[in-house]
């Protein structure tokens, strides 16, 4: 993939696109004191004293970006929560409490944002969460900022980095064709996550929000390692099958984002072992898609004609 | 103060105001924990197990709401950590971790962004808290949402609801005409916070950020109490008083909102012994502007002429 050089003359965010202004964004703060974890991972981790580890996570959803102006309010409130639930459940967390920001213009319905609330304060009671707080402003457009804290054991938090050589790569439910309404709807993978994190079969994790192509490359870069998956094993969901025409199911399977599934890597020797557990505990589908290489960086995948082929990270950019 | 009826049939936000679309969206959420603190004080208090309760504050700065869209960089970064730590001093507590939630449109200056973020973390450093995490996205303006965690000893955060008649009411600084620039340059009053907590001075505290006739009622409504204030009193910054013209100095120190001080009452009889331990403590001015009454919700000032009339809740209203 191709990235604009950090070292840019400033210019606007389009120009520069959202990765190379995180990167921009790392060099300017100060690191985080030592075992805890900063920008770069699912969550950040914060030691706390204690026997846990806090995990804080923040996440918008807003009109034009991440849902339309018609979406039903059902849905902003679900997809506001469960980003955040996403993202805690990449790192094995149980979320604690949530605060919401709301950004709305006066002219907002108050029934509209009633029926959000309802469903977002619904949404994190059933995983365990409690909505604690946050603030109402005027502005141009309908957003939600979320706000999530959760907590693992002391030093358990299943990182980004862990990934080693020969480790199997797996990835829960089905990839593909999010913006069909699955975005509006998906399940959090919480349970999945913490069943991962304290059997301790994850020896990396995130959640797939931007594809599976560039979360694949996030995993991987973070790891110092690379990834060969195989096309054929990559599951599509009825929505990216649906979808199938100018791009194929496989396209939007690797690069339509917002699937929140879980992708992470289980350690070689242990995949066969791994897979009757995963089975024994979830009805969840989880599909082995392809094995950790040593080749720092490089993602390729498999063809149906057995060829090995670089994966271009074409997921959803923001700013661009 | 007239509010609209809690149960309007459903309208705009702009129909209802914010104050009602708060008290409805109280109706909707769950209770906290006991021992937890939610919506309607200065931060939600939770507590975690240990010896500490943690404070969680999330608080917006939403160009064309909170800054116009040729203010410094400078001023907005300031402006959005100062905005929480803020609220973090009004409980008496202390900061520790950052989360910036960053909207802008795709033609927004790098370079500004640069300068907002590192006046922002050079203020969260000088206040002991760091910024672990966030989010950047797409937006039609310009906006930062922060999330600030705080800790106190447990059992310990100052709450707006401990107020009784008889207690002196004291506000730190000078108020009023903080538009003229204030907003983007003040002090997070934390210092001040933690020694009201710690000599256990503050019966009831919170930090003007509606204006103080508004902050004022709410301290009392949360208090179940009253309050009469000599006008005389009020401290009336240069702002305020290079302001006075079509509303008084004392109009705008009543009314303009955004000072950031801290608001607080100290119990009865102690108000003398609590005159001098400020002084020796800060060279930041203080002031005893009145007293706690026991009529639940009324408050009232003290004109020039002696004549004691009830104040309007005029302050800064969002959506309206």
């Amino acid at each position: 993939m191709t990235l604009t050089a950090d070292n840019t003359a400033a210019g606007t965010l389009a120009d520069i696109g959202e990765r190379a202004w995180i990167r921009r964004l790392l060099r300017l703060l100060p690191a985080v004191p030592p075992g805890s974890v900063g920008i770069g991972d699912d969550c950040a981790v914060v030691r706390a004293g204690g026997d846990r580890d806090w995990l804080l996570k923040s996440d918008p959803v807003i009109e034009g970006t991440h849902f339309t102006v018609d979406a039903p309010a059902e849905g902003i409130g679900h997809k506001a929560i469960g980003r955040v639930l996403s993202d805690l459940a990449a790192m094995g967390g149980e979320p604690d409490w949530i605060l919401v920001d709301l950004v709305a213009p006066g002219a907002t319905s108050v029934a509209r944002l009633e029926a959000i609330y309802r469903t977002a304060s619904a949404l994190a009671r059933r995983y365990g969460a409690t909505i604690v707080g946050g603030d109402s402003s005027r502005g141009p457009v309908l957003e939600l900022h979320v706000f999530g804290v959760g907590h693992v054991p002391s030093g358990r938090a299943v990182r980004r980095m862990g990934a080693r050589p020969g480790d199997a790569i797996y990835v829960t439910g089905a990839l593909g064709g999010s913006g069909l309404g699955r975005h509006l709807a998906f399940e959090p993978r919480i349970a999945q996550g913490v069943w991962l994190r304290e059997k301790g079969w994850a020896s990396a994790m995130l959640d797939v929000s931007d594809g599976l192509a560039t979360d694949l490359l996030n995993l991987v870069e973070a790891s110092g390692v690379g990834a060969r998956i195989e096309s054929s094993k990559v599951p599509l969901s009825d929505a990216a099958r649906a979808l199938a025409g100018e791009r194929t199911a496989l396209h939007h399977a690797l690069y339509d984002g917002e699937d929140f599934e879980l992708l992470f890597t289980v350690p070689a020797g242990r995949d066969r072992d791994f897979a009757s557990a995963w089975r024994e505990a979830f009805d969840l589908p989880c599909s082995r898609i392809g094995t950790v290489t040593d080749r720092p960086g490089q993602v390729e995948y498999v063809d149906e004609a057995g060829q090995a082929v670089p994966l271009a990270a074409e997921g959803f950019r923001h700013f661009q």
